[in-house]
């Protein structure tokens, strides 16, 4: 087979055995045209599709990757485990040091319990919030993303309306939104679910204000409900100890994965002891999720984050890389808008309605070597040094002159 | 630390940090007082506790060891693949390798795409259901497991009475009930789902009978509803095919997980052409689903188990064990009733309401180096050899015997 065909191969061969080709975000139909479907490979901060062309990676696997594809830290903490147990018929010591350095990192948490996926983490928040309130009703932010079952998705196909019964929706950042929408589910209010900031696909990225963040607060405990940030897709890359640790906010639980393991699969509840004893009460378990390979390699991460200070490096790389993206759009003229913490970067585009823009700006620096998603958050890991982020600018300053041309 | 402790410090430890000191399927307050509640190392059919005592393993990891902890051929293959990428920005190859696999494997799939959790398939099996009728109810066994969020959770905390406004209950093996139940939704009949076989915890295990079998087709049939069959448990224990092939009845969709990847977390969700435009509306996914190293560790198991007759020599194992086991229980006159496949059985006791005599035996059994657990399905492995089960029945014997003089 030719190499430089195998993507497309494999695309043709995944057709006939798999629903449209690919499911769910990774489904490249959700990108422009150019894209690649298939990785072959990650090593630091870069990554190789299919048909062996490399990119600096600005997705880092959709966020899971934070220290770098393959890091030595974690993957010698991980093998060591894996040569003596993983799934077991119990959990492994593991269990009980990631415990108790996930309390010692995070203030908000007396507690944690572990999962597999993002969405069981904010799906057991819930539950436990409604296990330890007694109540029902959950606030929710309009297009905010908390995982992908019924109650959340953001598909309506197979989802009925019992499935959202109790979601009543509020507008992120505006407190009086919050406000009404507490006030219209008097006695009945379980939870208060907040993302670690405004990350809504296709829009500007925007920090929760003060106001709204102590709004929530305040709401919250006036009700005697539970405040949940869903830190799943930010955690660890803003604050170690929890996205809203920035703004001086606690929550009562709070959700977490991706990146928490450096790629493995691994989610987690983390609790307050309000709602310590309804967590034993609602039955939340899976077959994997005390398996003591995901846990060395997150204890790992955990410690090599903390003892390299990888988030002040990801910052670092991340604000040269905004600032040099910033003068070259001044230079060339285009309209760029960049939001959202420089670790978690978006890059949109004024005006650009259909995209023109924001999709030839990224394929034409795609096909110089970077990957960039056109709509969706990205990502920088600890990997991702000054001199990846000065060769990423020389890629833009072409990318930019070229995209300035064409539209 | 005297390593003989290990596992009560631990559990001390874990009260702090962890609801309960442990949650889940696997917390060790769900067992009789003795059993360990840590593990430190699994090889082949063998498991260690973190006290260092060693027992022959009849829980496989509660199912998802097939061939052995750390089968040597799986190891390779998922270290292959680990030393390229597990996560990255698109799946791997592997995703379209191992859909291939499991499309020519099950007879019933079409299309076959993949998740991380059991829970994850039955529920997206669900949710892609009622995308491809239109339709909202579901017929369930009474007292069936098929997961733990909370349409399904056993625990009723944290759960509202919408959650499973759409469910309806019948007695599986019971082809009236079945037929009541669909009778009483005409016209909003979205899926029957039903388990590989009845294993409820605590009660006797039951095949699915052929009318049974036959009947749940049938109205799935009439009613243009789908069947699924959650062959989370049991998938590749009884057939690699699928649990239903034994009956020659196909389902529309099917759920797997557990031992699909000989431990690695995996699961997946199959379906027929008549649910595959279905399967790509419902948006269903997760962090970690297209992760390149548990698919490569599920082609290498399903390769193994095919070409080492694995199934067969699971029942070879289990079938010598339950002989055994019976002939010891006559011998000292124990009102032992076994159930379940013999690669998947269950040891209850008539008359032991109060579990005196089950919990007594299981805790004989592991005081000399035996794994049992006294109400759940437990699980043979391809690692089971008849030297291993003449091992246990020799611990049997003795376990028996106290036993039968105990109580």
């Amino acid at each position: 087979m030719n190499r430089l065909n195998l993507d497309e191969s494999l695309r043709d061969r995944a057709l006939r055995v798999i629903p449209g080709g690919m499911w769910g975000h990774q489904a490249v139909s959700r990108l422009p045209a150019g894209y690649p479907q298939y990785f072959s490979r990650g090593e630091g901060a870069r990554c190789w599709d299919a048909n062996g062309r490399s990119y600096i990676d600005y997705m880092c696997a959709w966020g899971p990757m934070i220290l770098g594809y393959n890091d030595p830290d974690v993957e010698a903490a991980a093998a060591a485990q894996r040569a003596l147990g993983d799934g077991l018929n119990g959990p492994t010591p593991k269990l009980v040091e990631l415990a108790e350095l996930f309390v010692a990192t995070v203030p908000h948490a007396d507690w944690v319990l572990f999962a597999k996926n993002g969405t069981d983490a904010t799906t057991a928040c819930v539950t436990i919030a409604r296990a330890g309130t007694g109540r029902r009703k959950v606030l929710v932010a309009r297009g905010a993303y908390h995982g992908a079952i019924p109650w959340c998705t953001p598909s309506v196909a197979g989802v009925t309306e019992e499935d959202r019964a109790h979601l009543v929706f509020y507008e992120f950042n505006d407190a009086a939104s919050l406000e009404a929408a507490a006030d219209s589910v008097k006695g009945d209010l379980a939870a208060i679910i907040v993302s670690a900031f405004r990350h809504d696909l296709g829009k500007p990225h925007e920090m929760p204000s003060e106001v709204f963040a102590r709004t929530a607060r305040r709401v919250a405990d006036a009700a005697d409900a539970a405040l949940i940030v869903d830190d799943v897709r930010a955690g660890f890359r803003l604050d170690l100890g929890g996205s809203w640790e920035l703004l001086g906010i606690r929550a009562d639980l709070s959700a977490w994965s991706k990146a928490i393991a450096n790629g493995r699969a691994l989610a987690a509840v983390a609790g307050n002891d309000r709602f310590r004893e309804a967590a034993t009460k609602a039955y939340v378990t899976g077959s994997f999720w005390t398996a003591g390979v995901a846990m060395a390699a997150s204890i790992a991460t955990i410690n090599k984050l903390r003892d390299t200070d990888g988030i002040g490096r990801m910052v670092a790389a991340g604000q040269r890389l905004r600032d040099g993206l910033q003068a070259q759009a001044v230079k060339y003229g285009l309209p760029l808008r960049q939001s959202g913490p420089v670790q978690m970067p978006v890059f949109l585009f004024d005006g650009d309605e259909n995209r023109t823009i924001g999709n030839r700006f990224s394929l034409e620096a795609l096909q110089r070597g970077v990957y960039f998603h056109p709509t969706h958050t990205m990502f920088l890991s600890a990997a991702h040094t000054i001199a990846d982020i000065e060769e990423t600018l020389q890629v833009t300053d072409e990318a930019m002159r070229v995209t300035a041309d064409a539209v």
